[in-house]
């Protein structure tokens, strides 16, 4: 992983800030020859999109992602392939130069690194920045046919039962407050072998794609908090082991979690702007996103060492 | 952070086999001029080192390290910085070629990986490694002197009391099992600004680092999991993010736990081998290590981008 | 140098052929507070643009570059800077999908390596990838604003004389041939101390950096092939080192040159298309642009680590 | 190519100062299974070794090369190999710490950037860093049995003729001087397809690789200078290309040549120690085993890519 993208065969790059033009994602190292049209990556970006959901924020960006490069009638050359979806319902009036930094937001640290900061809705740490990543992650699908990834939401809130979600939602809603979540996901098809020793774990490299997500504070492999107090005759149990042993696969399915924190920006703070009340359930789709990111990169990875 | 080393621009390799001739690190692009010797180095493996004390694993080495390149006249010279440290207490006797896979271990995941393995007390899996990574460490905690980080165990085998460990990890080694254990760590000093918005974010380079630790299988920064049971005015409350926002450290305290599982090699389970009844207690100076060696990486690099 | 990306600190990644809808750069690793605007980079595409001079290609395309990101109110906030260029004169009917392969083009190469290309233009091994080098540069130059950077054409044809050049090249155009030449680069301002002992010299960056140039099939610093010829005693002359010993730039001007072959496609050889007789002159200000970026990266990464 | 490494899947790293105890090198990314000890590398190091030809340097080291990790019973395992060799006959006291800066030398380069270095020999300026590497190739060589390759030098002096070099060199050894020289290098097997269209072409990083090696102050793949005084119609004489057509290899062999300058430390100018007359000769083994790094490295590339 560079400083500058993700990956290091499959590698992708985002760009571009929440009210600006538009975003976009620069995906580099993709085999040729796979077919791919806009139809491959849109599905997954109306997937994540704001607005499809009445629980979700209200901004409502149509997301139509444009291939710019790297394909020649429906398949890819092997070349750099640019992506770019246009900002249409940019608000920037949301958001004075002169606001103040929102507490729990990166605003503070931002102008801490840079000197100086895009005020506009969260700028490069704006969730839209997200949008880039699935419609990357929508190629590295191509490299991995064989593996099935499937992410969602296991607790809202502290509350397990998916049955008395909308009721708290809509309550957080209403109070003006925003709810934390956690989020699992599954990946079966991953080929024994993938991942890396030392420098490169698989589960090292999933932890930090995950933890890259906006609003994620931890991430678990297998049985990962619960095996803190587990006795070591149990863990022999491959169970426990998510699929990843010495930061290699097993071949087994992978299984991680994330633990979202609540959106800070509540209007019960006063503080502006269009949020959504639990950014876990647009999370589910980045999460899964970043794993076929990964796992793309490690399948190549390993066919170049290993043959 | 290239499949070979961590890092960008203060980086480390590690290299050895646990019952091989010996280990190494090789650490590139340390700044020059810093006063180090051997003395730098050496405390912080005895601390780490096996044996050192009677609740951890027999295995007796001196663990003694050699500076082969990158010092003159006791200072750093800019070029790469050779560490080595000598296998004394190998004894590949204790693992025949043809040893069955140990269950919950990487044996069979090397297999799957490589087609072959060195069956020789784990390879590159064993916990031994991470003394190359401790000795590399020496030399990052040398580039950020303002920077003091301190790793220890919170909780074993699930419970937080440390008066009744030494009771249960006794019970545990004469039941031939082991224990799981929670390690934090706190960095102070960390300049705000260190880190990078979105593809080398403070928070997921110290999420890989530590997941790439043995026997790690979660990571969380401030709140962590318990953030996905907070809500957003709860959250706006600075102590929730451990230091870090938008993948930038604040200039507050950097706040992390690794969760250890208990190791696989149990007596019970008929594996021979020297093993800990709780590796988290020599896995806290390693947890240390790895958040030294990010931050120096993320001092330079801001220095690099923000002058 | 990633194989997506030149560049370590200040690094870019180009995309697009040269018969698709657009072509582009990603800038990364920029400082931030830099004043930018377009106005900053237009002037060196002019400069670059084929169509300017009536003695190259006769393609008119107006290269009106675009920020989409990376600038807030006119200067760069330290994110990814996103540089679109619409291809506006693209002629895709002059490359019959079914084209042969022309003599001394990277056609065969490119469906050796992935079994099909786009074959409209050359596609990425078209000269227009180097407009998104141009681009890209212009910004590096706003890095190292210390550094002159002065490329021209020294010999065209084997002739010296540039008196002697436009009958030259008239009469290479009327026969339907093309001249092969020498451009010169001379670099005033850069720091002694930029560069690297072994892994990453200054000299052998800026080789690859020159030698990714299509068409470019020599490069030599200083006194380069002569230094061949050169005895010890000649040689302590710093004038030879061309301001580079061990890697590292001296203080001193950085002298380079580079060969370019002919173009291969000519009229001739019955190969369609627009194309110069002598690409080397629209080459000198891409070797100035590669000279920059290499110079702006080695600027962060020293100030990285020598501080 | 990082700035501390060479390679992106088949890495290397060389380490060590000319009168430091050791020199070695880090090897990663091996596949695993190949046979390798010793004995397939000291021949490699044998041939590049000072003393082996009256002709050359008086310094004798007998370049024992160990592997202290990544192989189990003489078979690489895919695990980081570590290489070294002891310096036997270092002589510091040939150098004191106030040594004047060598005219021609990088002593005041790396007074420069570092503020101090290792006055001994050249440090990691000298050539012995090249045994280093000659160590590593011999391992890339492994990688691509397929490969021939063959670098020899075509020019001393100026003189083409070989039956007059020993009398050549003699005279400058005499005089105190040293002369500049021509190497060549063929490769042979490289698959059709290796390389990449833009950012890391094969002549790129060729042209990086050789560029590397110190005293070279020039490169050229194919034609190279000579190409600038070609005619389009002759160009497409696929001879002028060198087996590399748009970064990419054609399948036909690669021609390359490297300009080597005269040592500049010659006892003319008052500057002791042990040098060669002619360091090219021994500049020849150290061309090869850059070239085979690069080739090994490119292999693994493609494989991963393109299947």
């Amino acid at each position: 992983m560079s400083i500058n993208s993700f990956g290091r065969l499959f590698r992708f790059a985002t760009w571009g800030e929440s009210h600006g033009p538009a975003i976009g994602a620069l995906v580099d190292g993709c085999p040729p020859g796979l077919a791919l049209t806009e139809a491959d990556i849109q599905p997954w970006l109306d997937r994540r999109r704001p607005g499809a959901d009445p629980l979700t924020s209200t901004r409502a960006e149509p997301d139509r992602v444009r291939i710019l490069s790297g394909t020649y009638e429906g398949r890819t050359t092997g070349t750099p392939i640019s992506l770019m979806i246009d900002n249409v319902d940019a608000q920037p009036r949301d958001y004075p130069a002169d606001a103040p930094h929102r507490p729990g937001h990166a605003d503070q640290a931002y102008d801490a690194k840079y000197g100086l900061r895009d005020p506009r809705g969260g700028g490069r740490a704006s969730a839209r920045e997200t949008a880039a990543r699935v419609a990357a992650s929508a190629i590295a699908r191509l490299v991995i046919p064989e593996v099935g990834i499937e992410a969602r939401v296991i607790e809202i809130g502290g509350e397990p039962e998916a049955a008395r979600w909308p009721a708290l939602i809509e309550a957080a809603r209403e109070a003006g407050s925003s709810l934390g979540a956690i989020v699992e996901c599954v990946a079966t098809g991953a080929a024994a072998g993938w991942g890396a020793p030392v420098h490169a774990k698989l589960d090292a490299e999933l932890a930090a794609a995950i933890m890259s997500i906006n609003a994620v504070k931890g991430v678990e492999i297998g049985a990962g908090f619960a095996a803190a107090r587990l006795r070591g005759e149990d863990n022999a149990d491959p169970a426990h082991s998510g699929g990843i042993t010495g930061g290699i696969a097993t071949g087994g399915p992978i299984l991680l979690r994330a633990a979202f924190k609540p959106a800070s920006s509540v209007p019960l703070l006063g503080v502006s702007g269009r949020h959504d009340p639990c950014v876990a359930i647009r999370g589910a789709p980045v999460v899964e996103a970043m794993v076929a990111l990964v796992l793309a990169d490690h399948k190549l990875l390993h066919r170049a060492q290993c043959g």
